[in-house]
């Protein structure tokens, strides 16, 4: 299978916060911004495979900052690393000032998907080529991850987590 | 003040068809894509003026072709043209097939925003230069535009729309 | 075909402006306008030709008037005018204040929508005879719009369009 | 305070049946239809007091025919009883054939609102003078209604209930 | 068929109140409210009688208690009685104080909802059984609310209402 | 400050999948379930604080089994552990059969959430002692949870994470 690069499928999806979008302290609901960044990250699974997609895990969401009411929120979202029939995504949550125009990080996550076929049997996808530096590094964690997750499944013995093992052991 | 070009403000609102967004044919509900078409055209205008910005008016819309449930819709909001407080927000919405991945046109959309300081009174907005062969075109036809929709509200003689009235006497 | 009167399917959609339905200035969302509105025009399509009816395009929509959180806002819409397979509908927004009952005109849209049969093709609709005043004026301008849309799509040639041209000569 | 007639606060809310609006059946969800009223019904309660107006109960709804996926409905509100501070609202469902453009009742809800001023305190409404038969009808069977709440919530004794108890005595 | 109790089929849905969700006064919709019952309250009917169920009315609602944004809800839903194919369903709606713990009441409804198979024909529920001293009194008070909803649909003679009759007469 | 159970604040949201909150492939959307899980969560963290809580990360999401349209879903939220100012809060997801009533597991997660006062300045949470074998398990199981996600984002040395190096070396 031809491998593709995360820039071939990267998705951006921009929009408002609305009054219905948020909690009672008036910045966006923890929720929709969850089904936002389901809704970009299975479009860019999507892109990759050119198979249906459905998600398979949320590996980490960290919400580090609060998203007012009325803000201009960008979520971007790209192959960090692919494993025979299934894709981690790494999104990047942005929100930009309305005044001077910076933007600045608010949110990041780690969600995966699988690649199914029309009776729901997953498909292989084609391997990623990290490019820039960020993508090669996300692309290296994303083994322990993977590794991580089965341990922690019980599906992997510590043992033979290698890459993960290296991180105690030196 | 000083001028930008489209490509600062461009918006992308990449996002799927679920059921709850459909009509009962099956096809993304018209009115769930004009506020789509708003929400990243007020992003588009925000992003121009650093303003607070509001939908003045909506001028044209084309519904060329319906979009089924599931689809992936990219909606691409850009300043296509600027008279002093107002800002012509050109939409282009494109639809993409999963298998090959072809983008194809599926609407077309021009949106008038305004923007206003915290009073809401109207202050202007920076102008903008076409780059691009069609930014150029649409630039140009936003004055045609412009002096129809005072024509037809009868703010301004026929006579005195001088870009409109050559479209009809050589 | 037997013709009908804008009276046989107007259509009235009065509803109130809940927080979860406004913008961040606590007015309605403009987006949620433009989905009332091509919900009840589409109604009155469906009642004058008795036919599935797919919008084929948004004409024009005023936003003169912001609309408060907890207004109460009535859609009226009535087809204008019909042309062989397509309607143009004409909607009226109005507003009341709850203290003294009076009616204010917030917006006014223009829509044009198709009827299909089972298989989307157009299928004819049937005339209309307006009877009021207004519903004359908007039939006669009704004519000029068709040809304007006509001219700036690239389908009709200025000098055919004799209606429009007339506004500019004389 | 001057009374006034049921035709002065109709409130009429014509809307389709979206997949979003949906029970697992394809009908309309049962919540979305006593949402649709509730809205309905509050700005007649409005209309007629020109106050804030509170839902206080919803004294009957019944669900007599389904309403499928894609239909017109109809929700029509009137004032049938006024009682100092409170107002029964009598709401008629309609659903109507796009063929033949035959109207059906598909339900038929009572809900009871108080009107308020801005401390929350309940305030007199004007009274209502019925003109249609059907007006009439109503009116009349609002008080053994009205009694009958006040029976069942221990507020009222059976006996000086006048007006239902004729019913079970001759 | 087999006797089932109140506690088999109780079903609890506690949730939040979201800006999205309220009304112009701040506290929880009534529609909103009106349709969270009428889900759990479709569950408990569902629960008892594993069948497919419908909404056939909305008996009675009480809003005792505006349910302030930020609000935690328990709606929760029991049987209260059977008849043959139909089941009444008892809703006690809970808020409960953030700083305290304490749960007051808000609102006390009863909808009731009948058993279908597949072609939607009425099919027979199992008796219940009340255990609590207040699914006793609900249980009891039923058949009064089963002969008055007949009575006043015209269904059933005051005549032969005896347990209603009782109330009026002794 | 006085130590609490998991029992104390455990929260049942017992809701229906409709069709305005499925993907394209009749299932309950991703972002809907991860929405709810949210809500309910929250509602746990504020029970066993007693103060406002804000989401602080989702740690885990498994959705082993979709969820189709119609089901009965069931989220349970728990204190699985508390650290100073957080708390660790599992949610189990279980589907329930119509016919048999029997309820099979479909998803689990782990999310964390912070206490704060009116100011937004993380507050200290009473302990949790849990006390069935579940409970204990998960108990034990989070601190490794959160030593790894120190690590993961550089603010522990991998060398300090004790309990998580255990599972490594022996």
């Amino acid at each position: 299978m031809q491998p593709k690069f995360p820039s071939e499928s990267v998705t951006t999806l921009t929009d408002l916060v609305l009054p219905g979008e948020t909690n009672p302290l008036n910045n966006l609901f923890g929720g929709e911004l969850l089904a936002r960044m389901d809704r970009a990250a299975s479009i860019t699974a999507r892109r990759h495979s050119r198979r249906i997609c459905v998600t398979a895990s949320v590996n980490h969401v960290a919400f580090n900052r609060a998203i007012p009411l009325g803000s201009v929120v960008t979520v971007e979202s790209k192959v960090s690393r692919t494993f025979n029939t299934s894709m981690e995504i790494f999104i990047d949550v942005w929100i930009e000032d309305r005044e001077s125009g910076i933007k600045n990080k608010a949110n990041e996550a780690i969600y995966t998907f699988v690649a199914v076929d029309e009776t729901g049997r997953p498909v292989p996808v084609p391997p990623i080529i990290p490019e820039t530096e960020l993508e090669k590094q996300r692309y290296e964690a994303a083994l322990r991850r993977k590794q991580l997750s089965l341990v922690l499944a019980g599906k992997m013995k510590p043992n033979e987590a290698t890459e993960l093992k290296a991180l105690f052991i030196e």
